[in-house]
């Protein structure tokens, strides 16, 4: 069953004051499935169902919404409603939300917060964009260094319901000094008197609130670690990146990477979701940009104009020559590019790169050349200076194509910018140029053209 | 430290024959960073230091390598050291072993390994190419309903090692049909005495055997579930896909969608471990593909010739038109593939998508016509009919590309392919043609020259 009749079974319900009925139905439903037939459902409609739901249930409900979801539910809510929601959520989904609300609605949500909680989500809140810090979860679980294991298990039983990962407990001195870690596993097989200290593991992979969420998550991954605690700067535990964060987050990268590759600005909502202006605004920069760049190539054209009216057959390959060199390009751009997100490039392998893109290019290039000049020469053998001109610049540009689009997503990582950015459609701008005035050059050597 | 320096330092113990200081070495150091610097050694070396290795780390060394070297291990091993290898393998790491090695190992590496195992390998092997069966990892912690929770507790301790994930425990039939979930945190919460079958969670969601890998993962990220018991046509369980393996496959697909949205045949191993002929031939049929297809565009223009030459601003503005084109085809297939990868978008949804990028083009598309009109107008005022045409044109191409961009991914799955295929090297190809005949059409009539 799909959200929208799911939805509708709901609204029939709640319609015909059903509302054993619609209990039982609200039971057997997951949280995600309610959170979307909610969305589905008029506002009013929604709101009441949500005030039906269990308090455990309701709040995961309210995690899984989007901002302006949420933004209404907490303008219908009384401060008592609210303060439940922001108490049991998880701090790191209260920040998430933070961030999306206007500064009218924050406030009121800080307001009703009990203090703690409400430190808490100002710490969260100044971790900077992208950083560890801005994707852990707080909730962790302690455990003492001198505790034995039947005490630890004791320990965990007493308060450990609610805690997001009860199964990695994290050892920490009285000043929150991360010591070591030990998993419930670990404390299963262990015997009941030995000591937390004496199984923990010290050898243990951390991460800092302030390093790069993408490096910690590749960490993660190559480990397979489920869960990374995080310290600050004086080694004391904050929180912990669990592997679904992790997994939310790659998603979220490489949907970013896509976006930017097809020269779009990224979005954060679904496609079918995001309004027709939005869709607009995010492609329309890049695109005019693009757009006045390959003026530059229409400049080149203008000068060579004379070699173009002499020989047609020239004029005609140069859409063959430019697509070809554009979509070698971005083979090398591309396939670079997702190595260095992948963490199988660096930056000092450039030398590395940069000759095996040579080598590609010249197998790539003189394979595509020789085909080229065949086809060429089957109609036009009268005109074989032409043709010659032709392969050459197919095999020049392949070449210029795979070096430059290697190079450049290297290069922005050694500026500092994203190497996404360089990819498709700028290195094809770029290579339009540069093909356009080998193929020129080249032509007008061979045939003995003379610019005007 | 790096891989290279720490293989160096390994190199350097073992030449010099340091071999207690190396066994402390290795001991501090990961499974993961040991199998790395293994590979960037002499291969004799390699093997003389993996043969000091303990046994449980020596096995998951050996999983984590290529199966190149994997290969190069296998022939280099006793019958017995094999057996070894092969028994403490997960299952599904020796199957995935297994699909690269050639048949005659394939044949040693079964004779060598237990009935049992072999039995399992055999059944792993059976699962089509990205199924659920094909990730699945075999061992399994199973429970029965009329444990107590007590037994249940001390009959994980007395088999749990080595169980890839012990925190999910599932309840089965003596059919072995999989009847509910039980995990170490409700056993932990739960008193003694309580049994397994009431505590046990009948509400499930699992995957059969067959379903397709990408879309069980789907729902994982989804319901956020660490892991997903996979059953088989009657129920049984066989299997459970866990989050890591989740991340690995996510990453795997990722990459392949890349690949195949810059027109590359997908690889199996990281950019520098490729051979230059491997990264040529995965590079040069596409290239072909799509030369032979823009003579499509070539033929186009030789057909409005007469056009060309009466107008060089017609000629020039080509490049900037089909480029446009071009780009804004890739924003919306790569939208729409990526969409349809997270399950955003399917099929049925292809009239709101076609709506969508309806308007879409046709905001950004007056946007850049106008924008044009500007530009052009200011040096060539006299011209006034062709720098409409031009305008209109942009708009024409960037409507056409939208649509025809947005359309032909969800053309493809409904034609069963990949709709990654679909991407840009593609589009463009096709919006080049349309564009330029567009392009014409409107030139033509609007300062009415005939086609010659």
């Amino acid at each position: 069953m799909n959200e929208k009749t799911r939805a509708e079974a709901l609204l029939v319900l709640v319609e015909e004051k059903q509302y054993h009925q619609l209990l039982r139905v609200l039971d057997d439903m997951n949280a995600v499935d309610i959170a979307e037939s909610l969305e589905e459902l008029p506002f009013e409609k929604a709101l009441l169902i949500y005030r039906m739901l269990k308090k455990d249930v309701s709040v995961d409900v309210f995690s899984e919404w989007p901002s302006d979801m949420q933004e209404r539910i907490i303008s219908s809510a009384t401060d008592q409603e609210l303060s439940v929601i922001i108490e049991q959520l998880y701090v790191d989904d209260a920040v998430d939300m933070i961030e999306e609300l206007p500064a009218h609605v924050v406030k009121r949500v800080l307001r009703t917060a009990n203090p703690d909680t409400r430190r808490l989500i100002n710490q969260f809140l100044h971790y900077p964009e992208d950083s560890a810090g801005s994707i852990m979860t707080a909730e962790i679980m302690h455990l003492h260094r001198d505790m034995t294991v039947e005490q630890a298990i004791a320990y965990i039983r007493s308060i450990g319901i609610g805690k997001e990962t009860v199964y990695w407990c994290y050892v920490t001195d009285p000043t929150r000094v991360l010591e070591g870690i030990v998993t419930v596993k670990d404390l299963i097989f262990a015997e009941p008197e030995e000591l937390v200290g004496e199984i923990m593991d010290r050898e243990f992979i951390s991460a800092r609130t302030t390093d790069d969420r993408e490096e910690v998550i590749s960490r993660m991954t190559r480990y397979d670690l489920p869960a990374m605690p995080v310290v600050d700067k004086e080694n004391r535990l904050v929180g912990i990146v669990t592997i679904d964060d992790a997994v939310d987050v790659m998603e979220e990268e490489a949907t970013e990477d896509f976006e930017k590759m097809a020269a779009i600005l990224p979005s954060e909502r679904p496609y079918l979701k995001t309004g027709v202006w939005t869709h607009a605004k995010n492609r329309v920069g890049w695109l005019l940009l693009l757009m006045l760049s390959s003026l530059i190539t229409v400049k080149i054209l203008s000068i060579y104009e004379a070699a173009f009216a002499a020989v047609p057959l020239l004029a005609f390959s140069l859409t063959m020559i430019s697509g070809t060199g554009g979509n070698a390009g971005a083979q090398s751009s591309t396939t670079v590019i997702r190595g260095m997100t992948l963490g199988e490039i660096g930056t000092k392998d450039w030398l590395r790169v940069l000759w095996k893109e040579v080598r590609i290019s010249i197998l790539v290039g003189s394979a595509l050349a020789l085909i080229n000049f065949a086809r060429l020469m089957i109609g036009h053998s009268d005109q074989m200076m032409a043709c010659i001109a032709i392969a050459l610049s197919v095999l020049a540009s392949v070449f210029l194509a795979k070096t430059i689009g290697g190079m450049l997503p290297i290069l922005a990582k050694v500026l500092r910018l994203d190497p996404a950015v360089m990819a498709t459609p700028l290195i094809t701008t770029i290579v339009d140029a540069s093909t356009t005035l080998v193929y020129f050059t080249i032509a007008s050597l061979l045939l003995g053209i003379s610019i005007s």
